[in-house]
C-alpha cells in the first residue's frame, strides 16, 4: 500500500510560494473583509432546508425574499491582466456582465448560482459543443501560458511562472461562477439572507501538457501529477478560510458538457456544503450506526465478497458499479483504507493505477463515452462526522427527462452487474 | 375564476367504468396480496435518508444489503395481449428481460429504479432520438388503437374502447419502469428492505388525437381535455391504494428525452414520495412558519408586486421565472388560490389558458426549445402538511455537468428577470 514513494521525488509538489504561486486575487485579504464577514454567518454548515428548521430559517426566507434587483457592476481592475484569445481582455470583462450571485430557493432552502455573465448572447448555451481546437492554437498547451489568466498554481521545476515546463497547471476560470471578491461594497446593501454574492473559487486545472490525451493515457506519472494538483488546491483553499467545500470535477467530451478538448478538470470552492454531500453526510451518520466500520467500508467489503459488481481492484482501491447505480455504468472508486478526506490520501499511485484501469474499461467497453467524474470528500472544516471519500464516474449515455429532473427519481436501464461485466477487464 | 363551466359539457369526463375503463391489469387485486403487503411497510412516507434516522434505518440498510442476484423472470401471460408495431408481442415481452426493481442507496437512502429490460441492446440509450413517425404509421393516432396495449382510460362519447373518437387516451407504457404486479411470488424471497419489486404505474397519456400539434396549439378545449385526463388518472390511482405519489410529466422534443413525435405525457405512480417533493414538503413546513399564507402564496404575492419575473397571468394563475431558477428560463405556473392538490383544481380553463400563453412565449422567445414540464402536487394520502401544487417547466438549453450531477449545485446563466422579459408577451 506504500506506493507514494514511487513518485519521482523531483516532481513532488511543495506548498512553497515559489512552486505554487497564488494569483493576485487569491491572496487578497477580502476573505476577512467586513462585506465577506457579513455574508459568512448566513451559510449554515449544510444548505438543506431541513437543517434550518430549528434555526429560524423561515424568518430568514420571508424577510430575505427581495424582489428588487441589484445594479451589478464589474471590477475589471481587480481581474486578469493577461491578454490572448482565451484570456480576459477589458472588453471581455465588460461583456461578462453582472457578477455571479447566490440565490436561495425559499421552499427547499437550496442555493442556486445565478451567473448571468455566462449567457450574454441570446440562446447562448452554458456549454458550447466541445471545441476541438488544434494544438497550435490551444491556450492550454505549453508555450501559450500568456494566453490564459495568470496561473494560480503550477508544478514545474523552475521558480518562474506562466512559462512552459509544468506538469499540471491551475488557472482562474475565464467565466467564473464563484469569484474571489464582490464588486463594490455598496452593492452589498441589496444582498439579503436569500441573495448573496457568489464568493468562492472557480478554477481550471490543466491536467497534462499533452493536448489530445488525458492523463490516464499519458501514463501513471501524469495521472499522479493531476491528483497531486487536486490535493494541492484543496489544501490551499482550506487555508484561505472562506471556502467550505471544494468540488473537483472532470467533464469528458461535449456530451458531458466539456467545451475544450485539452484535458482539464474544474474546481469549485463553494461557500456551502453542496446538497449531495450534505445528504451523504447525513446518510453516513444514519447508515453507519451499528456497523463495525462506516457504511462505505461495509459496502467495500460486501462488494468484494459478491464480486459481480467489481470493475477493478488493486492494493489500495476498489472500483465497482454500486448496487443502486442511478445511471448505466455508474462507477465508484473507493479507497479500501477508511479515510475521510481525499486530500489526506498518500496512496496516489495506487489511485492513479485504478483510474487508468477504469478509464480503459470505459473506453474499450463503451467506445470512449462522454462522462463526468467528481470527488466526494469531507468539507474543509467542521466537526468530524462519519465519511469515506471516493470518486464517482457517470458515463453520459442517456438524456434525463421529467422523472429525473422533476422528481429526482433515476431510472437505470443497465443492471449494475451487467455494467461491471462489460467494464471489467 | 369560475371558468370550468365553459368546458363543453358533452366532453366532461366521468368516472364511470364505461368512459374510463381500467385495463385488466389495473383492476387486479394484487395491490392487496400478501407479496405486496410485505413490500408496503418498507416504504416510509418519504424516502429521504434523513427521515430514517430515528426509525432504525441503519439496521435496515445493513441487513438488507444483498449482493445476491434475483433470477428474474417475465410473466407475459399477465401482460398486454394486443398486437401491432408498438404493442407488446410475446417475443417483445421476452426481450424485455428482467422486471424492474427498486434498489436503495445505502448511504443517502434514496430509491433508484433498475429497469434493465429497457437496455437490452449494447449502448441502447434510454431515450432514442425522437422518432418523427409519419402519422399514417403512428400508433398513437386515432384509428390505430389496436397497435397499442389496451387503453387504461379514454375520453370518448361512446362506451366502446380502443377505437377512434377519443379526445385523450391513456395506455400502459410499453417499457414500464413500474409494474402493477411482481413476477412470481417466489422471486420475492430475494427481495429485502433495500431491494423491492418496482410496483406502481407507468402510463402514457396521449394528449390529443392530432399527430403533430401539442394540445396548446390545438386549442383551449384540447388542453383542458389533457388536464382532465391528468386529474382522472390521479384520482383513479388514489383509489388503488398502492401508489403513494403520482408524478405526471411531459418531455417535449428529443433534447428533452422525448422518443415519439405524437404529443404525449407520461405518468409514474410511485410507491414512495420522490426526493424532490419530499424536500419541498419539508421546505413548505419550514418556510411557511410565521407567514399569513403558505410560502408559495407569499411568493405569488411578492412576484406579482415585483412584476419583473412574471411571464403571464390571468384570473386564476400566475406564471413566473422563480427568483432562484435553477436553469435558464425555468418557469412555474402557480394557482393564485391556495390549493394543496392539483386533482382538486376546478379552474382547468384558466390553467389551460395560461399554459397556452406560456408555451407561446417559449416557442416565440426561444424558437421552440426542448423542454420538460411536471406537476408537483401533494402525495395521494397522509396527513395534511402545508403545500401548494404547481407546474414547473424547464427548457433544455444547456448540458448539465459534474457540478450539477455530482453536487446538485445548479448554475443559471440567464437571470430570471431577463428570462421573464424574453418569455413574456
Amino acid at each position: 500500500m506504500k506506493t507514494a514513494n514511487r513518485v519521482r521525488p523531483e516532481k513532488r509538489p511543495a506548498l512553497s510560494p515559489s512552486r505554487c504561486r497564488p494569483a493576485t486575487s487569491r491572496v487578497s485579504n477580502r476573505g476577512l473583509s467586513s462585506s465577506t464577514a457579513n455574508v459568512s454567518p448566513s451559510f449554515p454548515s449544510g444548505n438543506s432546508g431541513r437543517k434550518n428548521l430549528t434555526r429560524g430559517g423561515a424568518a430568514r426566507c420571508s424577510s430575505g425574499y427581495t424582489p428588487t434587483r441589484v445594479a451589478a457592476t464589474t471590477s475589471p481592475g481587480t481581474r486578469t491582466p493577461a491578454s490572448g484569445p482565451w484570456s480576459l481582455s477589458p472588453a471581455a470583462v465588460a461583456e461578462q456582465g453582472p457578477q455571479p450571485e447566490l440565490r436561495r430557493n425559499p421552499i427547499t432552502g437550496e442555493w442556486v448560482i445565478i451567473a448571468a455573465g455566462r449567457g450574454r448572447r441570446p440562446h447562448a448555451p452554458d456549454r458550447m459543443p466541445q471545441k476541438d481546437q488544434p494544438d497550435h492554437e490551444c491556450p492550454f498547451c505549453p508555450g501559450r501560458e500568456d494566453q490564459t489568466p495568470p496561473e494560480v498554481c503550477a508544478f514545474r521545476d523552475s521558480d518562474e511562472s506562466d512559462c512552459p515546463g509544468w506538469s499540471a497547471r491551475t488557472i482562474p476560470n475565464r467565466f467564473p461562477i464563484l469569484v474571489s471578491d464582490a464588486p463594490g461594497a455598496g452593492a452589498g446593501a441589496a444582498y439579503s439572507p436569500d441573495r448573496q454574492p457568489a464568493l468562492g473559487a472557480s478554477e481550471v486545472i490543466i491536467d497534462t501538457p499533452v493536448h489530445d490525451k488525458p492523463p490516464w493515457e499519458v501514463g501513471l506519472d501524469q495521472t499522479v501529477e493531476m491528483l497531486k494538483m487536486y490535493q494541492e488546491r484543496i489544501v490551499a483553499l482550506r487555508e484561505e478560510k472562506r471556502t467550505t467545500y471544494v468540488h473537483i470535477i472532470r467533464n469528458h467530451l461535449a456530451g458531458a458538457a466539456s467545451s475544450l478538448e485539452h484535458p482539464h478538470s474544474q474546481l469549485f470552492g463553494l461557500p456551502f456544503i453542496p446538497p449531495t454531500v450534505d445528504a451523504e453526510l447525513d446518510g453516513f451518520a444514519r447508515a453507519s450506526l451499528g456497523l463495525p466500520g462506516c457504511v462505505m467500508c461495509d459496502m467495500v467489503e460486501r462488494e468484494e465478497e459478491a464480486t459481480e459488481r467489481v470493475v477493478a481492484a488493486n492494493d489500495g482501491f476498489i472500483a465497482f458499479c454500486p448496487f443502486a447505480s442511478r445511471l448505466p455504468y455508474e462507477t465508484w472508486i473507493v479507497p479500501r483504507r477508511h479515510q475521510v478526506r481525499f486530500e489526506d490520501c498518500a496512496e496516489l499511485e495506487s489511485f492513479a493505477g485504478i483510474i487508468i484501469q477504469v478509464m480503459r474499461g470505459l473506453k474499450d467497453g463503451l467506445d470512449n463515452p462522454p462522462f463526468n467524474y467528481w470527488i466526494h470528500t469531507y468539507p474543509l472544516r467542521g466537526e468530524t462526522r462519519p465519511y469515506h471519500w471516493h470518486l464517482e464516474i457517470l458515463p453520459r449515455l442517456t438524456v434525463p427527462g421529467g422523472l429525473e429532473l422533476g422528481a429526482d427519481v433515476w431510472v437505470n436501464i443497465v443492471a449494475p452487474e451487467e455494467a461491471a461485466a462489460r467494464l471489467g477487464a
